[in-house]
């Protein structure tokens, strides 16, 4: 499928000035990529101005939740911009939809799709080292009705936001979650990023905030013992100079970020154990210095080192102030990757 | 709060004609009850007509499926509508709002606006014995933004259709499934009405009716022993004349259908037993016939009896054909509480 591009495009950017502070997810790009499914196929893909949606309040997206979303990001190289890892996003978007009974999109014009959105949308980018562009691809169900059953017609859209740092802080403290779940332990949709498993951690989300911490941790929701991930970011531990991070099992995201970080561990000979990780062992491990560091990891946070873990009440278990040292080695090799400064795989950069 | 009513609404209800079938969900009043959410208030009940919304593309409700709803309905009794159980709608709306991080709606508003919506659309309610007003009140996340975070503004709608059956068929064909979760075990969000319970229900869904079954009978996500109910359904089982059904846990809806039937039940003498209910006991007891009614019920499907439970590829375990002394008892006795032809406590029915 080709893109049609509305020729407004190269002046609306042209007239847009970027805020002072950029922040994440609160300034968004005047352009927005958009394509419908209808009897059956995929029609229109089309870069075109930021606009309104007109929605039926039976549109069925409101009650049923049926919505995929993907988060990937861009950089800065001189002039243009590149994407990065576009494919093994729209590959996960792909994931996401067959779970959710959503027709899976070509991924060409996932891909077609964000390169003509970067490509009008590069003056907007400003060319420091930490500046980004953050696209968001996401797709609902937009047919009428409140029979409950898949739609049969959605719309596809790419929006995105120039973005700066996710978090203020340099390190996050992170509140283990004992009560609440984000998605069922078995054959529910924790593995895919669906609206409801966002939805579903917010009350928990509220209570971290409030005690005083920036994510929740959560556990296996049949036993509470094992360690999952954060909300919208996977989690790594430090222990005796190898990385342990949570094996994956169909309630954790398959993170993009985690597995570059496989990758960019096997280059720095930084052995990787994935297993399942009993809560209770890693605080013992903390306590016993065994386990030096924590990070979380994340297209919209990179890496980023964790202080403490803890729960409202209780003594917090604390991590290494700074990040330790391979923490650092990793977010390095990281930012060099996706910023193009370091060999990688030649299917990671596609240039816009 | 007092409602605004804007004055177009009774010439828009006279100007609209009724579809030749009603079926459910499909055709729609042409009114809608809004109201907003802003600066820590609840503002603006208006009565006004159907429209589209007209929504940011980076909306909260798209990305993290912030959502809730309720289904209710009104029936007709000569020239006016009553309402059934609003002020029960309007709590368990409630339940649903504090899991979901959303703030409360108060329930008179909650009642007010269900009246007038009544009120102004009564005249497209057909008087005939099978046909009703069904409800629809629903809240969102309308802020834009991408930060994952309990949003600060909402949007609530009531809009309503005037419906016939639910099920085209006398008895449904119900599938086990064995592999898929719609919620999670614990403190997940299966015991509220939130969009991505039902979002994961969908693929299911699919391969339910791709096998001949109407309706899929999810079991507990953690051991996968325990029945739980229906996407958008309770069950019940007659086993040696008692009435059995799963006891609420946090993953399993509180129907208000399933409270009025146990009131129904303690009435007509039956007794109710609510306890775990292993599938495998349930199976073999259908088997040894001492279990030998099935039915499931709600808002939407009253109560509609279960023809057999299967999975793809099985011999179903097939229960008795037409409904059986039991159902058709308690099925008749809601029928006409509902339509107010039954001494029934006297919250239940509000006059509109």
């Amino acid at each position: 499928m080709t893109i049609n591009i509305d020729p407004h495009c190269d002046s609306l950017v042209a007239k847009t000035s970027l805020p002072q502070e950029l922040g994440f997810g609160k300034f968004f790009a005047p352009l927005m990529v958009t394509a419908q499914y209808r009897d059956q196929k995929w029609q229109n893909l089309t870069l075109g101005p930021y606009a309104p949606l007109a929605l039926d309040p039976a549109t069925m997206v409101f009650h049923y939740g049926q919505s995929i979303f993907e988060g990937l990001k861009a950089y800065r190289n001189r002039s243009s911009l590149h994407l990065f890892r576009v494919m093994d996003h729209a590959r996960r978007f792909n994931l996401s939809a067959k779970r959710m009974a959503m027709p899976v999109l070509p991924e060409e014009m996932f891909a077609e799709g964000a390169v003509a959105f970067c490509r009008a949308v590069a003056p907007l980018v400003p060319s420091d080292d930490v500046s980004n562009l953050y696209l968001r691809p996401f797709m609902f169900a937009d047919q009428v009705g409140l029979g409950v059953r898949p739609s049969e017609s959605y719309l596809f859209l790419i929006i995105g936001t120039p973005s700066g740092k996710y978090f203020a802080d340099e390190a996050v403290k992170v509140m283990i979650e004992r009560s609440y779940s984000r998605a069922a332990s078995g054959g529910g949709t924790g593995a895919v990023k669906t609206g409801g498993n966002y939805a579903a951690s917010l009350l928990s989300d509220r209570r971290a905030k409030t005690a005083g911490f920036h994510q929740t941790l959560w556990l296996d929701s049949s036993t509470r013992k094992n360690v999952e991930e954060l909300t919208g970011m996977n989690i790594f531990f430090v222990r005796n100079n190898s990385l342990v991070t949570p094996r994956l099992n169909n309630s954790i995201l398959p993170g993009v970020t985690r597995d570059t970080i496989f990758v960019l561990a096997k280059e720095l000979n930084i052995p990787v154990v994935e297993e399942v990780v009993p809560i209770d062992n890693i605080l013992r491990d903390i306590k016993g210095q065994t386990c030096t560091e924590c990070f979380v990891c994340g297209t919209a946070a990179g890496i980023t080192p964790v202080a403490l873990l803890g729960e409202p009440g209780l003594p917090p278990y604390t991590l290494a102030a700074s990040p330790g040292p391979i923490t650092q080695k990793l977010a390095k090799a990281l930012h060099e990757t996706q910023r193009g400064q370091r060999p990688s795989p030649a299917e990671w950069i596609v240039r816009a």
